[in-house]
Parts: structure tokens; C-alpha cells; sequence
């Protein structure tokens, strides 16, 4: 609550790094440090400067320089959010799982301090940031945003101001207790989307699932696409120490065993193969099989995702049997980037191989479409 | 011609397998030699028995059992085909490139024979075949289009006899001297399409090039679109012999600088990097670059293309400069599909290395967007 | 039941006229009577002579000539169907409301024969007799859907067979108890569509509902978008026994009172009023305000409804206020086709006039999304 | 040119009210007069106070309050800005021809001063207004771009900003000689586009002919979709004095000879008539067929569109023959906004009857897309 009838909330905006922050230098576009509060608070429509002094704002709530307001919304609400940067920011091609740590623990420190949050990030690895962050953000309660944009924030024609407002207004004023991304208008399950446009403001695509909630002239929530963990227990994040034991193996027409084999080779944990279609691989190059059946055989997990964008590996039927045979987990709906995270995560966990195998088949945080086995859910009979 | 006022083309129809001509079996849907050219005879919109017969059409040609002919056409055309199988038949993921040069072989022994070639495929490699043999083809005059379906032409509701027929009247009936892809009502150039759809009809994009034709109510062909070679020289195929010594590499936060010397050691000649939208890497990890130099140095040629659905990476601008200054080549806006057969084709092509990378940054089938260097060409001053 | 393990369905095919059906004649395509059954009875996928004759089919179930039966389905069902032409066959365009009650007829007569119900129907005003049908079929409890096609059935390349069977599938296997249209392998509510494309095969569109199912690799129902009325009531047909005194005005700048006056003059009874964007009109213009109240207070029903494709005319808000006052009915988001045919039957009902303008706010078939009044349902406080 | 490097350019802003402006009233949002100007002084993206002092803008160029600046634009250019607006402003729904000869009175009276030209709409009437004007403006040589926007720029999340800074930034910086909408990153030809959704940024469509221009990461124009008229005649408005005896009538099922006549009376000088598909109408009811003959023999000019979104009422085919023989005019892939708009335009022009019926089939603006008769563009023989 704050003096009067507006009720205030506080959002933490966690900068990153990324393009929506970037000036020009010598060698390019890139970010500049300790400039982006100064920036924002000279834009009307991300700080509103009367409210802050009418208020007392800044002394009331014991304020620094790094936070700002926005102007009133239409669900009547006053957002004050504060700006926390990474040092150093990073493009978000250099974005590391030691980074994804860096986030989580700051979401731990303030968790309770604000009623939600929004990560600034470059939209190149933000489809890997935000499934990271859904796994280790465990019984997670409060609303947080992934965004960034194409073009800087200080540019004269840019998304970079529609994106970072839009995303305020979710975190501020709503409980999607979800990590989210923002971008476009949409808000998507972060650990859903995929950079599918690297030269559009809608660069983002949910291919498997509906987005969240859109904002265009009215924000509309989809409240039943919205996940809610069943659970009471407190928030906490999950820090991966993250190995980076995990990897990417794309099959393609002629790929070898022994470039199968080389990829496998230790200290790799966990593969995600990413198979053609419905999860179809080579069935009769036996020495491919059985690289992959060796490699199950001495523990690394592989999960099997299909490199079209749109599409499932059935965990029901008998496609991909073979690949099952040998020891691979259907991965279902799976993007790329959440299956990625999600084996680094799940091997991170303590645990029996087993028990990992079992993890990674779960729905942990709404990332695959489950559908019931011995159900026949598509049709009904007259 | 025929025998009077109609026209009468002919169209070879090369079989190599997938699910368009696949039959439940004991272990699920498999192809089955021998059988496809007797269904389609019972399938009237695919085969005229009253016009063959009439027009003594087996006698009259030299004929045998496997060839067919559709009604007659909008367009006032006979198309005779004739159906040659691979043997053995072959689920598309099991498809290497032994098969594309098989498949070269028939094209180059039946060129002069035919006026137009379909070429039945799985839908899982497709995009695959259709580029390689975009380039297998030198000189090409004829129209090449590879067709399949997500559901055999045997079920009672399927997609396969739509996508025969189009592909046949596009073979038989136009010269669009390109290896052509053609799905649920679309012609594309082969090189530019990726499978974005594991259960939709509409299973294939063209994500960076429009289609070169549409055939709904009427076809409508962009011919400005259509790729035509400045040659008069012949037709030829070059085979691969494919040493199978090339692959892909994808790019993910927290990939190490081992897990890319393994992936990079011999006998790898050629990657496709499949980097961050316009074709970033991490540029502070110099233990990955060096990798990625050394390789370069001893002759592996690298190719950066970019891991979004819709892009390109840029032959002109700054970025990705690190990774071009390590020796790696823009890939522009390749497919990924195209840029590893691309790498295949150029790699087993007689020459010098410096003469291979040359070529590779070449746009030699259509398969690539050239952007005149040094022109800006989306603005006009006023 | 049937001989053995096969379900056998029945379904009736109500063959109307429409592109569908139609032949070349001197003055261009026309249909023509009496020749459907025996053309479908040639195409294998449309009937199976086989099974027909093993089974005695004919002689069993005392069929004539204008019965057909599907292969099996996928879901083990024989679909036995029986033809019934209207004659004269129809050019869509010349289809009015005689037409409606005369299929209204042939429902109510052959309801309890058959399972389900197919209707045969040019593209052109097949959203129009959808819509009527939809309020005509009082407590349906079966499966009605109509189709054509943009090319005829005959024609090599056509959208015909596809359209048919997808139809017959749904209407034989499914009880999905609406009046529905089933085009380019998507199921709709009757009532919701509009044609969008004169010249592709996707002609149809729902602008303001998702789909109720779609018919690719798979069938897919999605079930809680089905529409089921809470009644347990006996199905009957209302006949219109339509008076034709409704009709469509579409607001333009510059629109004149006298015009407006000119096209409410009696005996019109009803008019859908195509207003801009949210259900707007001039508010300055008093005279043609005028003319409306005029025509509202001596009886005539008007109905605001949007000239947008996607769009609604709150029911809730102010927008358009100055029409209500003038006793103008906001029609939420219903299409034209929906408005029209709804004011014809409501006010073909019985009734005082103040109990029709309740019944034309009233969601009737699903015709229109009804946001409940007073609820903030797309915000949720947190 | 300005002092020193940077170019200057003036773009005059004719502000006629719509949403875009709107503020706040008791009775629902409302345009508040002299308002506009001073509220986009404090957005920095649309005005560069700083660039205006060191520059002496106001004094080295005589400029009043109602002038603003833009920030520096990529293409290193700076727009100076002057909102001029109408009295009353008005809710789009109010726009009436009066105001598109106010309108053009306007261009003609500061064509030679400004270099390019935006004008502040409603979205509600907008495709009607870029109509008229495409049509009232003779000879254009300079870039006139419609905008407005869904939610007022005083909200906090609103799409009028984006639009504005748009469609300036068209506006000042290149010659598309032609009346534009600018919405939602799209610049469209402004007698193509219809509102095709009242609830979403996304409100406009263009479904016959591709957008000229998008402006997301960059700004690219396809030049080859300009239109350019082939003249060196001076710029001139025509003033339609709009006598406003124009309309739209929408064929329906059951309309009868009588709605027809009704509307048809005098002073009716133009129709456009809204028919079914290709353009298709009852040709089995001689009284209505009868009502349009008589018509157009007392000199009403008839013009046949489509109720279709996309699609064309064709110029060559034997469709709609029936009305072609009854002097209707076949109307292409014109949308109702531009069709009803030239024949206001063409109707107001001196000339005999014949003359106007012959200018009215013309390709005035391109407003429709012109298919050469008698050739077969489609098609290409092998």
C-alpha cells in the first residue's frame, strides 16, 4: 500500500546486459554500465517524476538513484521498480550458465522484497536463460519477466520502451507464478519460446504452446494456461553448479558413429538428440544405436527432441522404438532450450541415475504437454 | 506430342520410400517394394485406364506395368509417368547420401528421357535430399520436385495423392529449372525449405524465400522468383562420393572449448555453426575461438549460420566479426539443411582450399539471399 | 451394429447444389441433377464397392442406388451414406430462405434415420444457410455439417473429396451436436464463419472462435469449445416460414438520413446495422438518429454488429451508446451472416415484440461470446 | 537543408481528431482541441527540445508552438514537425466527405510548403478517408501518410507513439508519391486497406495487395509495389463537393426486388453493390436483375465488389455475366472503401455518362490490380 488510495508495488528489474541497453562504440553496438536509470528516467512513459516528488517517494521508502515509477496504470496501480545490474553486462552471446547462478541467487536475496521481478536480456540466449531460470526457481510464487528487444532503448524507433513497460505491468500487477518472456505484446512460458526471427520485433515463437497472456489494447490473461505448482512449500532456487557437461547432438543424413561416438565421449552427462520428426533416428545403422545404448549404458542421459519446430516425440507411441531400445528418453514438446536446461538442472540435483531418468520424463514446471497414456483423448465415440 | 490436338509429357517418378507409400506392419507403418505403381492405378484422379486404352497407349509407347497417366489436365496436358523404386525402400531417417547419388545416377542416366522428374520422399529428410541434390545438379533445365506425405496415400484420409498429382502437373507441365519441393498446395525451391511441422499437413517453410508457385483454386507461379542458372552448358550431376566428413555444431550458453575440439577433430573437414541470431558467438571465451581458428587453419571450412527459423548472417555488417576474424564464413540466410550439403557438394568439388571457400561464399542454386555489398539498398533518399 | 466387429454409421447427404457438384456447360460451370452417387461411386476413397457387395450391403439394409459406403475409418467405423438431392440444384448465390425451410424439412424428417447429417452447399452463401440452420435446429442433438467445395469434384485438382469425406467422418463418427462447416480440414460452429477467399482453398474463416476441430494427421476435437445446450427437449425444426423483411445497412461517411429512411421504410422488419469498430456511428448527426429511434419505436429490431471481421459491439460499455439510447441492440460479436438469420428467426417466433429483442440479446446457439456482465474477467489483483 | 551536415526536413501533421488524441471525459473518452501539441513536447521520441534550443530552430525558421522536432533519425536526418488542426476535431465515426474536402483544401494550400505530409485519424473511417484523398489528390509527387492509433497517447501502453514517430519518419524521408496508412510497423497503400479488427494494435488489412513498407529492426521499402503515376502534371486536389448520393448494397439471401428498388430510388447516383464471391449474384430473379438494369439505364452506375475479404470480382471471366448485362461494372479486388469513394470521386469529375462508366473500370490510383485481358499471366508452356 502506499499514501492514499494508489496501491503501490515493487518491481526489482535485473539488468543483464543485452541490446536493449546498448550504445554505439567503436567496434559496434554494446552495453555501457550505470547508465540505464539515468536513461529510462528522462522517458515519460517509464518515470514519473511529479508522482515521485509529490510523494515524497525517494525519502519515503528510503529510495536510491537506481529506482524509478511509472506513471499511474489502468488497474489504478503506482509500479516502483529498481534497477540491480550485473557487472560486467554482457551481450547475450556470452551469457553462461555462471550467470544463470548470478540471477538465481539475486531472486533469492530479494524475493520477498518485491512483488515481482523482470530480467533485462539479449534476446539471442534469452530463450536458454528463461528455461534455466523456470528449473531452478523451485515453488516459485511471484511473477517473472524475461525481456530485452532488438533495438536500443536509445534508439529513436525501438521496442526496447514498449517491452520493458509491458513487462513492468505484468511483474507489478499480476500472479503468473511463472518465469515468463515478454516481447511483442505476448507473454509467453519462458520455458516455451524460441528465437525464431533474428531481424523482426516479434522475434519470439511458442510453437507448442498458446501464449500467456497478450497486451494489446486490453491486457487478456489466459488464466487456464497459467501453471500453478501444487505445492505449499517455500520458494527457493535452485543453484546448478552447473557442470556444463550437457550438449546438443543434431542427426543428420551420413552423421557417423564415430562422430556419435566422439560427442559422447566423457566427461559429457546429458545429450539432448535432436532427431528428426516425431523422434525418428537412423534404425539401421546398428553401430549408431549402439554409441547411443553405450553411452545410456554408462550413465549419460539422453533425451530425444525433434528438430522441427512444431511437433512432438510421442511418449506413447512407437515411434522412435528403437531409440527407446537403446536407452533414450522421449523428450515430448520439448524446445531445444528447455530440454537443455532441464538435464543440466536435473543432473544437478541429488539423486540416483534412476531417479534423474524419472525427473527428466516428469512435467516439472509446464515445459511439455503431458498427455494421459492409455487415454484416447482426441476422439469420443457417438 | 501425342496422337492428335492433346500433348502428351513424360514424367519419371523416382520412389525412394517414406511414408506416402507405407503399409501397417506387425512393428508399425513400413514401406513395401513393388506395390505402389498397381495401388495408384486404382486411384482414378492418378490414373485414365479408359485413356490408355483407348489411345493404345502401352503398345504406342513401349510401356511396362509401372508406368500410369493422368486425366487430362486444365491446362489440355496428358502426363505420363513412370514409377522406378530404390531398392530397398527406405524410411526417410534412414537416408544418407549413398541414396543421393543413387538417386543422381537415375537423373543423369534418364535425363534426356523425361521431360520432368518427381522424386517421392519421407517428409523427415526431405529438406535434406532437396538441397543436396540442388547442388548434385549442374546445369539443370528440368523441372525436379520432391514430394511425400505425413499420412500414406493407403489411408482413407491422407495427404500423399494431393501432393503426387500437384507434383506431377508441376513436372510435367512447367520448366521451373530448379530441385523443387512441393507440400500441401506449395511449390519451393528445395534448398530453402526446413520441416517446422511434425503433425501438420502443412509440415515444410520457406522461411527466408517466398514459394515459387501456389496451386489452389488456379496455379499461380512467381517467375520472378524462379532461379534460372546463366549457363548453356549440360546437364550433369556431380556425385559426392560423400566422405561423410562433415557436421553441425550448435551453439548453447556454457559449451566448452573441449566440447568443440572434440566435435572439430579429425576427420571433420566441414562445419555448419549453428550460431546466435545474426550469427553471434561468445567472443570472450578465447579457448573456443582458438579451437575454432586452429581448425580453420588446418583446412576445415566453417560455416556460421544461424540457429533462428527466419535470418541471416550478415556478409556485410560488424557482426559475428570475431568469429570471421577466427576464419569462419557467413553463411548468409541458409538453411541449415542447405549450408551442411552445401559444405558436402563444394568440399568434394576438385580445387584448392582457398577455391572451396570461395565457392562456399557463392551463391550457386538460389539458396541464398545476395545482398549487393556496398549498396543500401532498402533506403532512398528523398 | 453390423456383421461382425465394424460399427456401421449412417449418414444423410443433403445435396443442395454449390461448385461442388457442378459440370461444364456452354455458359460455364452449372450443376447438374442426378449424377453425383454414380460419380462418387467411382472414386475409391469415396465408396468401397468391395466391402458393399461382401457384406450385401444393399440388400441388408434396403439401399438404393444414392447409397455409398467410406472404406473403414481409422477409428474401425463404416460410414454408410445416402444421397438426397434438392431439385432444382442450386447455384449458391441463388440460394434464399425457401431453401432453408426446405432442408429444415428433410432434418426433421430424417432425424431419427440417421446418425448424422451432411449438407452439400455452394461457398458463396454457405456461412448464411449454416447460420439459419443453426437457429432452425431447435435441441440438436446430432451432427450437422455442411460443405462444398472452390472447385467441382470432377475437376483433377479439386477440394471437393477432401471437404466431403472429412465431412462424412466427422458426421458419422462424432456427436458434436451443432449445426457446423467443415472446410480445408477444419471443423467450425456454423454460425461463427465468414467467407474471406474468393480464391483459395482456405475460404472460410472464424474470426471471433477458435475452430472446433481440425482433421490433418490426426482428428482433433477441441471439446470444450463444443457447444451443448442444456436442454433435454425433443429436436425439432423451427420453420422461418421467412417473411424476408430483414435486411443489412452498412454505415459509410456521408451516409444521409434520407438514405437511412429510404431503407427503413416498411414493410422492413429487422436490420443489422454494420456499424464501425466497436459498434460506432455518428452521434452528430441527429436526424439520422432520428430515423432509427423512429423505426425502433414502431417495431423494427435493430441489431449493431461490426463492419471489422474480428471485433465486438460491447454489450457492457459505453461504446455506442447514443445507438442504445436510440433503441439500436448491441450484437456483440456476432458475423453478419449470424445477425441476419437470427433477427429472421427470432422475429418468425411467436412472442411479444419485447420478449424477440430479449431473445436477439439472448445467446441462442454460441452465436456470440457472452462476457459476463459486471465481472472483470480478464485482471486479477494480486 | 539546415546548419551544417544534417539534413532538415518539414512534414505538416493535419490533426482531425480520432483516438490518438483522445482524453478522458465524463461521457467516455473525447479530442480535446489544442492539446496535442504541447503533450508531445514531453515525449523525447517526439520532440528534441535540446536540438530546437542550440539551433535556434523556433526563430531561424519562424516557427510557432504548434512546431516540433524529432531526435536525430538513423538515416541523419531531422524532421521538423507542424501540427495543424481541424475545428471541431472529430471522432472518426463523425468524418463525412465535408472533411475530406477540408482536408484537401489543406494539402493544396501547403503541398509546395512541407516535404511530407501525416494525417491524424480515427481508425474507424480511416480506410475510407485514405480512399477519398487517394483519389481527391491529382497528380501527387509527395508522400502523404494516414495514421492513429487504439488507445489515446496519453495511456501509458499505447500504440500512438510507435505510429506517429512511423509515419514522420516516412513522411520526412522518402517519396512514396502516394496516400498511405501507417499502423502497427506497416505502411500500407491507402485505398488497399480495410479495419479488420476493433480490439487489437493490429487493426488494419491489406488482403489484395502486399504492404509498400515495414519498419521493424530496419526499415525496408519494396519499391517494385510503389505506385507511380506516369505524369508531369502539376499537383492538384479535386474537390468532390460530395454530393453524397452514393451507397453500399449487400446481396443476401432472400432480398427482394422491392429492398432493392427502395434503394435504388433517386437521388442514387453510384452503388457499390457488396455480392457473393467472385461476384456472383441470384440470377434466377428477373425482378431484381430487373431492378438493377433499370437502374443503370436511368444512369445509376453500379460497381461490383466482393463481400470477401480477399478475392477479386473478375474483369475477364464469365462470372457474374448476369450483371454485366445489366450495366453492373465489374469491380476487381477493389475494397468497398475504395469503391465507394471513386465513384464519389468519378461522379463529381465533368464528363458524359459514358465517360465516367469508363473511367469508373479504370486503374485510377492503384486501387485495384489490373490482369492484362486476354493473356494467360499464370501459365507458361514447357
Amino acid at each position: 500500500g502506499g499514501c492514499g488510495a494508489v496501491a503501490e508495488a515493487r518491481v526489482l528489474v535485473i539488468n543483464t546486459g543485452g541490446t536493449i541497453g546498448m550504445v554505439p562504440q567503436p567496434e559496434g553496438l554494446a552495453p555501457e554500465a550505470n547508465m540505464l536509470a539515468g536513461a529510462l528516467k528522462k522517458i515519460p512513459i517509464l518515470h514519473d517524476a511529479a508522482y515521485a516528488e509529490e510523494t515524497n517517494l525517494y525519502s519515503r521508502l528510503h529510495l536510491g538513484d537506481d529506482t524509478l515509477v511509472l506513471p499511474i496504470s489502468r488497474q489504478n496501480k503506482r509500479i516502483i521498480y529498481t534497477i540491480l545490474e550485473l557487472s560486467p553486462l554482457l551481450d547475450s552471446s556470452n551469457m553462461t550458465p555462471a550467470e544463470w547462478d548470478k540471477i538465481g541467487s539475486l531472486l533469492e536475496i530479494y524475493y520477498e522484497k518485491y512483488d515481482g521481478f523482470v530480467i533485462l536480456h539479449g534476446t539471442d540466449t534469452m530463450a536458454y536463460t528463461a528455461s534455466a531460470l523456470s528449473f531452478m526457481c523451485e515453488n516459485l510464487g511471484k511473477t517473472i519477466v524475461l525481456t530485452g528487444s532488438q533495438v536500443p532503448i536509445y534508439e529513436l524507433r525501438n521496442d526496447g520502451r514498449a517491452n520493458l513497460l509491458g513487462s513492468l505491468l505484468f511483474a507489478g500487477q499480476f500472479v503468473i507464478p511463472e518465469v515468463c518472456l515478454y516481447f511483442h505484446n505476448k507473454l509467453y512460458r519462458g520455458n516455451r519460446v524460441t528465437k525464431v526471427d533474428a531481424e523482426s520485433f516479434n522475434a519470439f515463437s511458442s510453437p507448442n504452446l498458446p501464449s500467456l497472456a497478450t497486451a494489446e489494447v486490453d491486457i487478456i490473461i489466459n488464466w487456464e494456461t497459467v501453471w500453478r505448482a501444487n505445492t505449499t512449500k517455500k520458494f527457493a532456487i535452485h543453484k546448478m553448479n552447473f557442470d556444463q557437461h550437457v550438449g546438443l547432438l543434431r542427426i543428420f543424413p551420413g552423421i557417423t558413429a564415430e562422430a556419435v561416438k566422439g560427442f559422447l565421449q566423457s566427461p559429457i552427462k546429458g545429450i539432448v538428440l535432436e532427431t528428426y520428426g516425431s523422434g525418428n533416428a537412423p534404425n539401421n545403422c546398428p553401430a549408431l544405436l549402439e554409441e547411443l545404448q553405450k553411452a545410456t549404458e554408462r550413465g549419460v542421459v539422453i533425451l530425444n527432441c525433434t528438430q522441427c519446430l512444431r511437433g512432438s516425440v510421442s511418449l506413447v507411441y512407437e515411434t522412435g522404438k528403437t531409440l527407446m531400445d537403446a536407452g533414450v528418453i522421449p523428450g515430448g514438446d520439448m524446445t531445444p532450450e528447455a530440454a537443455l536446461t532441464k538435464l543440466a538442472y536435473v543432473l544437478s540435483k541429488p539423486g540416483t541415475l534412476a531417479e534423474k531418468r524419472e525427473m527428466v520424463k516428469e512435467n516439472l514446471r509446464g515445459e511439455m504437454t503431458v498427455v494421459p497414456i492409455g487415454t484416447q483423448i482426441t476422439l469420443k465415440d457417438s
